[in-house]
């Protein structure tokens, strides 16, 4: 079994109200010196196998196809 | 200015329909071989100042007052 952290994020530049929502709501808690929060998404994945640059390229294809907007998110992904 | 990147996942155990939802369509798409999928949240935060241990600190509290549900979520908090 190979387990896998994909994790999905906004690109630079792109506008994260739901960020800057999450950081007006920290400096109402009396959260200071904050300069910027944004938020994306991770998924931890178990695949069958035991193929690692298969796996690889799975994943690759999963974020293509349904887990990250590539026109305005990034992705990274780490097998663990 | 210090970045960091705050990871929530659902503890083990907690059901996860969002997850389960993903690995559906994931599987309609043709992906096989998926054993698991869960999903979680991730935070990119930058902070004013250089103090790292204030900052570990004071990352620590956001995610217990509001980032993290403590109940059934974990978080982790990585300096970059």
């Amino acid at each position: 079994m190979i387990k896998a952290r994909v994790t999905v994020t906004l690109k630079n530049g792109v506008l994260d109200p739901q960020g800057k929502a999450i950081g007006g709501a920290l400096s109402g808690l009396g959260f200071n010196g904050l300069r910027s929060v944004r938020q994306g998404k991770v998924f931890d994945i178990e695949l069958e196998g035991s193929d690692r640059t298969a796996a690889e390229s799975e994943l690759k294809a999963m974020c293509d196809k349904l887990l990250a907007n590539t026109v305005i998110e990034d992705y990274s992904i780490a097998l663990l």
